[in-house]
């Protein structure tokens, strides 16, 4: 399911727990219309909130959704960030923007103009259909994200490869090695009980395409796996690279790319805007004026019998606002939450402080584009054993003499390690790791960015963590505290995704709406 | 080999051929110098030509190449072009544009301002490194081009296919049951001649994580083949999709989408000019000021003891013109160049009129982006078993209103069918296609556009075919005849490539800076 992505970032063993933790959870039985591409369907009517306020903390994607959908039904709505942006975690850097982290000095960017970095979400899958949908409502421009380019490479010191191969070769080989012993084992009588002999003789015709086997159906290389010297005129055939060593694919560090481009998330095409992820909350912004309220750091959400009451203040203290409204949106993040005064029930608060955030770290630098004039990689992402985990290259701006290489992006136990290091440490790791994979080239980065999003304040960490079992909690704080809900990515099957807090702003909506209507029937007929 | 792709577009079972035909071609033992990224270099002093003449017939990727790098050589270069227009099969299509071939009316285009259609070669891959370098010299802005989306479609009616499917599900089910497949073997000691225990043990765990296998090492299906309704928000868990019969596989229809993004010229990542294929040859124009003239059809190639003759007139005949000159690049496809009077040696003219070139056509439609909204899929090719072959759906402009959806392109056999319907049978035959993946959406498409490559004047075919032994025409047409060079996509090792063209004509300008030089040598040591 969509909680599983998240996993191959950090370590591959992981796999099977957030599945599990998920797969108790049919109990609420809700399954709203839909479109027929999938996007769900609101269709509210503008008088459904008539009367009646929304407060909604937090301007990240969940909390504007929810505002602006509340909005267009008809609900007065105050958003309160405690920001001086919208978006949370998406965010952009760009020349000039400061980024400020718990326990380490600012940072400010020093991009040349047009350069930017996604510091949190980067990619979107086609099939986060709710999120795209605002987009094209919004005109907010699309392009290619390359989440999987065959000449992006892999180094894997304990597999005993000799050097970076490219992912070309890894799924290849992989894909050769696979479909030759299976072939052979056909023929030596394998499959006799389950298969017909004709049946028999496809499947051998068809493992010999998928490998590309050689006639006796072994596979001994192929052109796919890509050439030492690129073909050329006339005699000139070039030189194929010979194939890996089957032992190389006994190690679980080369199986990290050779899964991740077929995690569903992942799949190709994915999509970025162009100019910067944040154009998105930039979209919902101008369709907002005046509703959202910047700097405002939330320090009590108080339920009442018919409401709720929100204090909030300045970021440099201040005396304290109140909001009455009759709903709240609460979306922040839990770790965030957990510190604001509230008089939930206890085992909602404890819900609450029962879920762990996953850390997560990337690095990014302004560099001359090596990766495309060197190594005919033109984004996608290089796979390594460090702390850094990847190489993350840009899929817009191709040919530009400089771009923003991310080097690396990490979660979980690395990121955990990484975000306790020196800025100093951090770097030097940073260009360690460059240098496994381009080799001569870490002198080349200039301009470093480092985020941790474990550090970053009103966001303590990346995503939720559902992998320890928490149905219980997740179910409760799926549940309203009177009217008071909660919505974000971690109340999604996509935890770490912008379209887990749109389908959760989505629920959110529907249900103050449900009420809502319910509470003016009540009243009609009273 | 890079003759592979091409056959796979055509029929797998043809794929041997090409492959066999140019494996004994080592004989010429020719290796230019190459950069750190493999791109040829010529470093020719701009001397090297001081005081010679050549005329270039053709103004194709091969002709601009060999003017290009035979002017900066210091030659007195002539471009002669048939045809009014610069780039050859290189052919953008927009509004206005006037599309003609033998035997039909003229097309022109009807498309809405800034939308376009190549029509000859529409993919650059990532390794066509001397192609990219002319792109990065000249300024054209590249972008990615989708060749491979998981949210493409497969038809295929023999394979009993319920529906169309996605290629993420076939891709995802092909390595669940290949794996799967594999792993109970090994279970059963299929490999333990080979494998250690431990091994096999590591060989298991793999095949589980890259089949997505369940606990008992069995494919039972994957959220990696997508989602019938997809995930949502609390517990709404979505639904995914149920596997398709393993039997499915044994139906050759769907080896071709399974293969087709393995093809080394086709992996990932691959690009496209930004606003049309002919920002290349406009490139290399603008260098050339003077040089090319178009609307000259040569009417004779005579080669003479100390260099060629080569006569032209204008398309509506009148008077030719001479040209003498002390070398000659000719460029002309064979078909074309087979029916030029020449006074080649007999052996040389027959190897020219031996070679056939394979029939290709595509059928274009302006249409509202229908993919997109209804199918989440962005670029990429949908498989179907008709004669069109693929749709093939725009990696730019996302989001755009309007965009041009290419139903289908097809080469070979299916092409010269094609070819020989109507125009109203073709675009018939393209609508029940597009009808085929996306019901009820055929209705949206508008001002069609047909190209047969076949019949096309001055082209006369999409690309040689080397499939039939020819390694002796092969060999003979490599070879000059006395001072006429030929060059060409067709005397490559990536026929039907752009690549192909640009290393022939490189080879082409080597060969005569050398006999140049060695000219100029003997003269001053006379």
């Amino acid at each position: 399911m969509g909680m599983r992505r998240r996993d191959f970032l950090l370590a591959l063993a992981a796999v099977g727990g957030q599945q599990a933790a998920m797969a108790g959870m049919h109990a609420l039985g809700f399954a709203p219309m839909t479109d027929s591409n999938g996007a769900q369907r609101l269709d509210l009517s503008p008088s459904t909130g008539a009367g009646q306020r929304v407060v909604v903390v937090g301007a990240g994607i969940a909390g504007l959704v929810a505002a602006y959908e509340l909005s267009k039904a008809g609900f007065r709505v105050d958003v309160l960030e405690a920001r001086d942006r919208t978006g949370g975690r998406n965010f952009t850097v760009r020349k000039g923007t400061v980024l400020g982290m718990n326990g380490s000095p600012d940072q400010q960017s020093a991009f040349d103009e047009g350069l930017y970095f996604n510091a949190g979400p980067a990619r979107i899958p086609s099939t986060h259909v709710n999120l795209l949908g605002y987009c094209r409502e919004f005109g907010v421009r699309m392009e290619v994200l390359v989440n999987a380019s065959r000449s992006a490479l892999c180094a894997a010191q304990d597999a005993s490869l000799p050097r970076p191969v490219t992912l070309g070769q890894l799924e290849n080989d992989a894909r050769g090695y696979i479909s030759g012993l299976l072939s052979k084992d056909i023929r030596r009588g394998a499959l006799d009980e389950e298969f017909s002999a004709e049946d028999k003789e496809k499947l051998i015709h068809f493992l010999s395409e998928y490998g590309d086997l050689d006639p006796d159906g072994a596979y001994t290389g192929s052109s796919r796996s890509g050439y030492r010297r690129l073909p050329g005129a006339a005699d000139d055939v070039g030189v194929a690279n010979a194939p890996l060593d089957l032992h190389v694919f006994l190690d679980r560090n080369v199986w990290r790319p050779l899964v991740h481009e077929e995690v569903f998330d992942y799949q190709a095409t994915m999509l970025e805007p162009v100019g910067g992820m944040d154009q998105i909350p930039r979209g919902f912004e101008s369709r907002l004026p005046g509703v959202i309220r910047l700097g405002r750091v939330v320090s009590r959400i108080e339920r009442t019998p018919d409401g709720v009451i929100v204090s909030h203040k300045s970021a440099d203290a201040g005396e304290a606002e109140q909001i009455r409204a009759d709903y709240a949106v609460v979306t922040t993040p839990l770790p965030v939450l957990a510190r604001i005064p509230t008089n939930f029930d206890r085992e909602f608060s404890e819900a609450i402080r029962s879920v762990t955030y996953d850390s997560a770290c990337k690095v990014a630098w302004q560099s001359p584009r090596f990766w495309e004039t060197q190594n005919h990689i033109y984004g996608g992402l290089s796979f390594v054993d460090t702390d850094l985990g990847v190489l993350w290259y840009p899929s817009g701006g191709l040919f530009d003499s400089n771009g923003v290489l991310v080097a690396g992006y990490n979660a979980g136990p690395q990121a955990d390690r990484f975000g306790q290091l020196s800025r100093t440490a951090q770097l030097s790791a940073s260009r360690e790791t460059v240098e496994r994979l381009h080799p001569g080239f870490s002198e080349s980065l200039i301009r470093p960015v480092v985020i941790c999003w474990q550090h970053v304040p009103f966001s303590q960490g990346a995503w939720a963590n559902w992998k320890t079992p928490q149905s219980t909690a997740y179910k409760a704080l799926n549940e309203p505290q009177g009217r008071v809900y909660l919505a974000g990515e971690h109340l999604s099957q996509m935890p770490g995704w912008q379209e887990g807090a749109v389908v959760s702003a989505l629920r959110a909506v529907r249900l103050i709406a449900d009420d809502a209507t319910a509470l003016q029937k009540k009243a009609a007929t009273r």
